[in-house]
């Protein structure tokens, strides 16, 4: 079976031709990360030579001014720079914009002349992928907009072109919102029709991780309660909220990165070998892990889960503000900007191994890693007066600065020398001495050729709120006391250090 | 228990003042390695405030002469340069030459009288540490003519102070000399005052053999016939014979390299956890993976060991002549110049799994390493068309560049890239940023100390020459009919790949 991570045989040969429609063309992410990802792909040489691009939104734009402000997104953000002018000239042809509201009738129908005018110039064969990255209240309309005007095919009927609907995130804010959510566009799409993207899951170390863990004998072997005493998941974000306060009000921390991004990192982490790299099988397994994680206790609300928001405090020495004194965010808002919580996942390779999660905004550092801390060797031996050796650490950096790192013991060179712990290290960027490719290069690649291993499939989504809606429910029932609780720059709150220092561990230091 | 393992605790402040008499003081190694150890291990306070040494050889030399010769000495092979001129005025006054014979008494009533000077000058207390720098044949009678005038204490009436002996290799050239050597000394001193020395035990990278497995909890879990295919051992030397014709026209490879450091080496890497870290403890564990290794069966001598001699050939694009016309070689000779060979230990932890081991000279490159090569993984999921994954191999460098890499298989960034090994990676010299100590230092100092760990005992010495004597009967039985059998500069001869490809196994490449 063809997989994105078997990769031998995949490449754009056998890639469908195709138009991308990007509704919410104008917004950030379109300039900071989809126009930049479609040039690179398209400069690798990784798009259908058979290809269009139609940016939709609400403003009037000629083919030109949008073609213009594609250019200028892609010299800002591309990872590759300068830019190529000469290949550029010739894409950017490729690039068209159409202007439409997202809930008038005329606009898609519109849209179904200009793609079909399309097909004809390009030949795209009717082949669509269309990229939501719009607010999530436009998601149902706007697929319901595209069945009604025959722009998203019903799969039973139509076998000789498909479409595909690619959805940011969120996806729901909680259990029943998302189950909505899924009702709705599930009357006009078929599953496999629809990518829920996760970028986290478009990063080389996340896809890396099942290589990792599978075309590796060593590891494997290690990968269970025997030999893991815990799991710690961090995304350690240093920058605030900046121009996302009215978002980030609706969200919080919560909704933001741990239902969607960390829960992904777990699954992942944590999945047992799937039968074959099949989006169905891996998924199969991923689910199977949130399925397994311990339902929360009355008293876990408590002790389990830790929830922050930061006050003002110092960044590398520079004073920032605290959450509450924010651009659009209220004076007295209780969102939280830290969550930390531990987990058990109650199968036979997990039984017993905590996971602790943290991820947090205002935090001294930028970094996402897993790491994996092995059991204390037996006590005996090198145990230098009592002092026990530190134990070992499997890192798996996700940003920045990608790589693996094992932490071990050894001997200090020299006749009088301690043990001590040192570092055997891999770094993507020095190995292969490229920037690794962007997570939305792969992703809308994927989408392409129809792979959806690396999206979130909707009993995933579902099961991963089913999680932390009780959560939020507590929440909701108990507002905090003491927001803001942890300084910017600071590790965050002091009940964060206290819930995994009460089970004998600590955070590791990033 | 106190051990050179364990460090915490050990220090010159609790070391013995002591007199080191080294026999052979004009000798290559007192002036290559023995001078320079005693000077760094003096300029970084590691030996006792008490301390004197003395040069005992043939020749006639002054104190004086003898001081400069040793700074001459240091001065081209200190590891560390330039000289400390300011520290070397002043530790030069406790340098002193003896001349005599070997085998006259008077030389060694002058010496006993010498020595009780200079324990009234420096407080040296009546302790002596004996270094038998000298040719194999010499042993015995220096050994009798220090027990006889009273240098070499019985340990039993003498308790107060201590006298120990260093013995250089070779410790016999076959089982049987080996016993009779060992009956001889046995005669005059006890085991714990008789230290062997085998240099590569005071490698930094083979002390660590033992913290590393030991320390790290992730490592001993892995190593048995469960998870490991095989392992090499590979003493490589691009280098010929040069001066050392004589010498090596008796020995060879086997008695040179094989019989000693490579089996020092296969005893770590295979041995069990000991009880504790005491030099019996250790030594036990040791002895017994000599005893557990599975007897030559008739046709092993033509399957499992190959021999070799080099031939003329290049060395970094330069010719080198062949062993046959390097100075002092018989034009005919049949002396190894190259060996490689199967083992297997039967005991439970290794049952099934081939230990190949290779040494040689005039090899392409100079290297020691010790290398695990794990089992596959289990054939499924990232099988690219069928091609296998490279299995992950744990090497131990001994030499040059002493570090630890782990091969692991990665996903190659990008969206159609395959799997492809990298290495992890840990090297002693840029991590701790310093040459680590030469092993004489270590060994030196731990003679001093009292510590016999790193030094091989009695019965593994036994041990060894009984596993290896065979083979030495059967090469005696029947002359090689193919010497020279490899150019030099290639990696030995044909037979030694077909003796590992027959088991689909190839050598690694260094």
């Amino acid at each position: 079976m063809q997989h994105p991570l078997e990769e031998a045989g995949r490449s754009s040969r056998n890639i469908d031709p195709c138009v991308l429609v990007i509704f919410g063309a104008t917004g950030d992410l379109t300039g900071r990360k989809l126009s930049p990802a479609l040039y690179n792909l398209g400069r690798e040489g990784m798009l259908p030579p058979n290809f269009a691009c139609v940016g939709f939104a609400r403003r009037e734009k000629t083919h030109q001014q949008f073609r213009e402000e594609v250019k200028s997104d892609i010299s800002t953000y591309s990872r590759v720079k300068p830019i190529d002018e000469k290949f550029w000239t010739h894409f950017q042809e490729q690039f068209f914009y159409h202007q439409s509201d997202f809930d008038k009738d005329e606009g898609y129908a519109a849209l179904a002349t200009f793609l079909n005018q399309l097909d004809a110039r390009f030949a795209t064969r009717g082949n669509r992928v269309f990229y939501l990255s719009v607010q999530p209240k436009y998601f149902p309309i706007i697929i319901e907009k595209l069945k009604k005007h025959g722009l998203a095919y019903d799969i039973h009927q139509t076998t000789d072109k498909w479409s595909r609907v690619i959805i940011e995130k969120p996806f729901g804010h909680d259990s029943d919102s998302a189950a909505q959510l899924q009702k709705e566009i599930s009357k006009h799409l078929d599953e496999t029709q629809i990518y829920r993207i996760d970028h986290y899951l478009g990063k080389e170390t996340v896809q890396n991780l099942l290589v990792f863990r599978f075309a590796n004998s060593i590891f494997e072997s290690l990968w269970n309660y025997k030999h893991i005493d815990h799991v710690q998941i961090t995304v350690a974000e240093d920058i605030g909220i900046g121009t996302r306060g009215h978002f980030f009000e609706e969200e919080g921390l919560l909704r933001d990165i741990v239902q969607n991004h960390m829960m992904q990192l777990l699954s992942l982490v944590a999945m047992e070998p799937p039968v074959n790299l099949s989006a169905t099988a891996i998924r199969d397994e991923k689910v199977k892990v949130l399925q397994s994680i311990r339902p929360w206790a009355a008293q876990d609300f408590e002790t389990s889960v830790i929830r922050g928001q930061y006050g003002p405090g110092f960044i590398n020495g520079e004073k920032v503000i605290g959450y509450r004194q924010e651009k659009d965010v209220a004076p007295s808002s209780n969102i939280e900007t830290y969550l930390a919580m531990r987990l058990f996942i109650d199968n036979w390779r997990w039984a017993g191994v905590p996971f602790y999660l943290r991820g947090g905004k205002r935090l001294p550092k930028r970094g996402t890693e897993i790491a994996i801390t092995f059991k204390d060797a037996p006590g005996v031996l090198f145990q230098q007066r009592g002092k026990r050796n530190d134990p070992n650490v499997l890192a798996m950096r996700i940003q920045p600065d990608e790589g693996i790192s094992m932490k071990i013991n050894c001997k200090v060179p020299g006749p009088s020398s301690p043990i001590q712990p040192v570092k055997m290290d891999f770094r993507y960027g020095s190995y292969f001495g490229q920037t690794p490719p962007e997570a939305y290069e792969r992703l809308i690649w994927d989408c392409i050729l129809g792979d959806s291993t690396l999206f979130a499939r909707s009993d995933e989504v579902a099961q991963s709120w089913h999680i932390l809606t009780p959560v939020l429910e507590e929440w909701a029932r108990k507002k905090p006391q003491d927001f803001p609780n942890y300084a910017s720059g600071t590790w965050g709150p002091k009940a964060a250090d206290e819930m995994i220092g009460k089970d004998g561990r600590a955070w590791r230091i990033l």
